[in-house]
């Protein structure tokens, strides 16, 4: 008997039908003689539509009522999926986080869960009952409500499991687990079994979507053993746990990609100490969240400065540069958004030479011109144009031979 | 400058429109200098789409989880209407039953108000805070979520200016205001200005629907000034009051009817004591609830008991009657669902003799059999054939006087 947490995303409870097809799943876990802590999303289509409404409303909604209207979505779930256990035969009781006392800090929209308490949820599960608690949710000190931002329901779960001390914290998605790379542009991506908490977060701060990065950092906090898997299949998914001997066998073990980035270059800024603060400074300021950043230095004392942006603020930091370039002194700058950022990641980099260069001359076969790198102990980031992304990929994946079944190595 | 409770319908809070049109209304009051609560109900449509999710998880849904769901209705629109108010300049905050403290008992889906703490509206409206409450829901001392039945935002307004010590408790509705009868069916009918509590608990209890019964009754037992108007006009409505000496000098206030009851008749049944009883009690077991009762005497020591339920509930109550019938050797039973009840109400009547006999009078006139009479101290109640009922109101509003303007009597 094991206390388990599983959480279901939106899109695995957007219907009754569906919510009752959960439930079931759920149920069986339960008749096993787990107990169990269900964390549930709001139907998928819900969180669009408020949106839209608090923007019929403010241009700028704000926060604090935004999470008021926003936390009412996984309050109508939870309610739902209660009845559909009881209609089906066992207990069930929803709860949503003020009511477990999920305690946040007050910066609504993106709250952090500063403390949970388990009084309550020990108490219904003492009572054999199945425990359904609003995700995405908490409350702070002054009994407001939170929400936790993006991913907050993967946060929610992996909180509770640690406060919990859970066997198992299941995150259910429409997926069958973490792939060696995408599998929408290679086919030959696998399913990887085991992948340790520092690549996991690699993976998701380069782009991957299958995991929030917050909850995996979490997660790796606490140790908590994560398992990602299929909401529509029975099959194991990826275990997301600590690293262990087994597990550095292979470089690499997974091929990622962002095209959600734009470059930025200024080019001859005269290099003198503080010029990195003074142009990186108004770009932060602005709430632009710079990525790679590289200088060049020539002869003449003069640098050029390239770095990345996401997309979406490229338009922004173009005007904010505009004016940087003015007032240094620069002698032009110059914008792309046709890249992407290709990355490998592996926690058996660290044992292993040569695992980037092995990246550029792949890459350099294909004929793919690099236009900046970016290493971590665990990761290669290299900058290309955007036309490239699915080569270089592909490429890549098979030259660090993550298209063979590598089992042995994740056992 | 005063302490002023407004609550608006789902109706008026259908769409983002209209909640920023109440917003509007609202903020004009504040700005005037009035401190003001806003109670809110659903947007309109949402309580029948809660209803029907609910049922397709569970036959009878839990009212602990029902009640979980259906509060998510208010939540939506008070921080829609914060928002709406925050974007128009002044400065509000949705608060829900919770966090308001609306303590209630444990009877999920029609709980009832036992307390409510009043020191964070307080604190907010000395901020300049527009307050805007969740009506409809409250909390139980164990931290469940509860609802307050039908007409329960009307509840929680009357609730909190009597809390509050409010100088008046606006219910806006779709109606001017409380009218001497339906405007529907009598284009006679005129708007009162000035009703008692007394009153107007008997024409809420007679059918007309513009007031929950429980609002009203709570508004007595507080000596809470409610003014019921519309939301689409800024003329002045109808104050539900305490009784003047200056209300009395018309013998009847309003002319109401319901054709929502059904009759049943149990012949010859063997007159014992506990006869009464033995016919009742299996009904309110079953939860019906019944209106008027009449038992008519026949010389041979039997009796025919007649009595009315709710449409609704008339199939069950011919079930349980047949058997009841057979039970107490009653001869025969029989049921009719073509009929309605035409009431009188008004506090003159208690100095006025022949009020009654009036009435009778009238309806004899126009040839309407009178089927059963009920009377109360302040009204006179006649079930006749439902074919009867917008001739009987008539007939009744004109013999009355109701058609003429009586301001006088309001002032």
């Amino acid at each position: 008997m094991a206390l388990i947490i599983q959480k279901f995303g939106g899109t695995s409870v957007a219907n009754p039908e569906k919510i009752k097809a959960v439930a079931a799943r759920v149920m069986k876990k339960a008749r096993e003689g787990n107990s169990m802590v269900v964390v549930l999303s709001a139907m998928s289509g819900e969180t669009n539509r408020f949106v839209d409404l608090a923007h019929q409303m403010q241009d700028h909604p704000d926060p604090r009522e935004f999470d008021m209207l926003m936390a009412t979505g996984e309050q109508v779930t939870i309610a739902l999926f209660a009845m559909a256990v009881k209609a089906a035969g066992l207990d069930a009781i929803s709860l949503l986080g003020d009511q477990v006392k999920i305690k946040t800090d007050s910066l609504h929209t993106k709250a952090r869960i500063k403390e949970i308490d388990t009084d309550l949820i020990r108490k219904y599960h003492n009572q054999g009952k199945i425990v359904v608690v609003a995700g995405f949710q908490g409350v702070t000190e002054d009994d407001h409500i939170t929400t936790l931002g993006r991913g907050g329901s993967d946060t929610t779960a992996v909180a509770l499991a640690a406060a919990l001390k859970a066997d198992a914290c299941e995150i259910f998605t429409d997926v069958e687990g973490v792939y060696t790379t995408d599998p929408n542009i290679c086919n030959k991506a696998r399913k990887i079994e085991k992948i340790t908490y520092d690549e996991m977060l690699e993976l998701a701060s380069l782009g991957a979507k299958v995991l929030d990065i917050r909850s995996v950092s979490f997660a790796k906090r606490y140790k908590v053993p994560l398992h990602v898997r299929s909401t529509f299949t029975e099959s194991e998914g990826t275990w997301v746990v600590e690293e262990d001997q087994q597990m550095e066998s292979l470089p690499v073990s997974g091929v990622t990609y962002n095209k959600n980035e734009a470059r930025i270059t200024i080019t001859k800024v005269p290099d003198t100490p503080g010029i990195a603060s003074r142009i990186f400074s108004p770009i932060a300021d602005a709430g632009i969240v710079v990525d790679v950043i590289i200088q060049n230095t020539h002869m003449d004392a003069l640098t050029d400065m390239t770095f990345t942006v996401p997309s979406a603020d490229y338009d922004q930091a173009m005007e904010i540069v505009a004016q940087i370039a003015k007032d240094i002194n620069a002698e032009s700058f110059s914008g792309d958004k046709d890249i992407a950022k290709v990355s490998i990641v592996g926690v058996g980099m660290r044992n292993h030479t040569g695992i980037a260069t092995t990246m550029f001359k792949v890459l350099a076969d294909e004929g793919i011109n690099i236009l900046m790198i970016s290493t971590s102990e665990i990761k290669v980031s290299c900058v290309i144009e955007e036309k490239y992304t699915e080569l270089a990929v592909r490429s890549l994946h098979d030259a660090f031979g993550l298209d063979q079944d590598n089992s042995k190595k994740t056992v």
